[in-house]
């Protein structure tokens, strides 16, 4: 036990954030991967693409983050992400009849990752000197990038620019996040509430169908 | 007056380029912006992503550019090119009826910004002392890159690859600037001159039909 | 003869690689160039289209590793590389009706090309001090990334992802290459062994129709 507290606070040394917070990032990590190696296979890519989709849905926000920022992207810098990746593309192949069953178990990993990836994101952006706003629009491009590489892989229209709403999720995990340390939180407790924040506006949306409106009365 | 003066020379200083090219960049960005939010919203993409198709239209290219030669992006330096894509998004909603009426309005500023694009992407990027073949070549990329990101995030064939030929207005204005600049012309003059070469290309061209063969006899 | 050598020496030196492998890039550069300009004039992109889409291919994958290791990208030091993929282009224009009949020389080409940049990509990431692991990661997105560039412009879903097994060849030619260094070979050994077994499985992939297969009874 020792030993696993001791690498993730390696990790979280690495990653500049709480290393409580390491084990959830991998968490959302591995359900980024499962959701874009399922839906990789359903359009029969083979296992590379499968992989690679995996990669690019749980990593790709990070990503882009990093290059916006000029650092260079995380998961090259601890081969931890990658193997997280393989570990979900495998689970995709040995678990790929019961994914259904366990769907409930993976949007609850999803909501982790989206909403801890905002956090980190404005976290990592505001360490480096950002301002407040260019950190929280950061931390949405980390929460909801993926997603959008995750589409342009597979040659889809970006689902979070038509159905889903998780960019408006980041947006309020991350002004809630940025409230909370203004008014004197530690980095723990405001990340904590703005995941809540966030997870919570996304359950509802789910329940009740929420979703932006588009502006009508253009169609070509 | 004076205080909107001073705006925009902290803006000018800040962006490398003359405070005057300033307000003209952002009536670019504006065009773009509304552009890439009609061009979504017509695609039924939700606000966000009408907002998002629209920072990609307005602020794409220079981003494409800004992460080529290392430097962070300019939208992220300065809240006012988000704003001015939120207000293009506005726009697009309040005056959705009347878009069709105001073309000819959206076409001349969407000129003045792809020409003004191309300068300043060539201008940052011989200050950063890239050679003047790289600096015309990273000029097209401000000036015409856009509308390729603009159209891989609503997952179409990138129209100036088929129909539109921006990039060979960019590549003139572009030529045009570094010799003008050769030949002693001070930037004002040379990015003038510029514009007025590269706009008035893509006004012949779009009066009269013009575009570039494409290799035939390829078909698969 | 003397000022050729000469020139290839200053570039290997700019590029950190021994002279004698520019050559050979040059050769994968003008390979991809073709493939990239054929595959897009047969989707009628007009020359401009062709040459951006050549270039994608020929040197995407590069482009995407300096972005992730923080370098400017190779092409911009170089005028050398898009003065490759226009003489790509030319040949496409003028041999048209001929590039069936030059199908082998093209395949053999393009192999030469992706087998060279995979190691190409590993030396470059092994002299900037990333750890082998990574390195091999980045000679994969170095010889495999211009195919995914090219189908996300042409607006298909990635072939690599679906039939070709590029990735694999590049993973195995990186193995290769690193446990050859490992070995104490010197580069010149170790990335001609590396290629002839990325290239020898290519062949008999194509060959054998040997593809990776796909997670099944997740279609949607």
């Amino acid at each position: 036990m020792e030993i696993i507290k001791h690498f993730f606070q390696e990790m979280g040394t690495l990653l500049s954030i709480p290393w409580s917070f390491v084990i959830l990032e991998l968490v959302g990590t591995l359900a980024g991967a499962v959701s874009g190696a399922r839906l990789a296979s359903a359009k029969h890519f083979d296992l590379f693409g499968a992989f690679i989709v995996g990669i690019a849905t749980a990593c790709g926000g990070g990503t882009i983050r990093d290059l916006l920022i000029g650092k260079v992207p995380f998961w090259l810098e601890d081969p931890i992400f990658l193997l997280t990746c393989l570990f979900g593309l495998v689970w995709v192949i040995i678990f790929r009849k019961m994914l259904v069953r366990q769907d409930n178990t993976w949007f609850l990993f999803d909501c982790i990752g989206f909403s801890l990836f905002n956090v980190i994101g404005i976290q990592k952006s505001l360490g480096l000197g950002f301002p407040t706003w260019a950190a929280i629009v950061l931390g949405v491009v980390t929460g909801a990038g993926g997603g959008v590489l995750r589409d342009i892989l597979i040659n889809e229209v970006p689902l979070i620019f038509r159905k889903e709403i998780y960019a408006t999720c980041c947006l309020a995990g991350g002004l809630v996040y940025v409230g909370a340390l203004h008014l004197g939180w530690k980095i723990e407790g405001a990340a904590l509430l703005s995941c809540i924040v966030a997870i919570g506006i996304r359950m509802l949306a789910v329940k009740y169908h929420w979703s932006l409106p588009y502006v009508k009365g253009l169609e070509e």
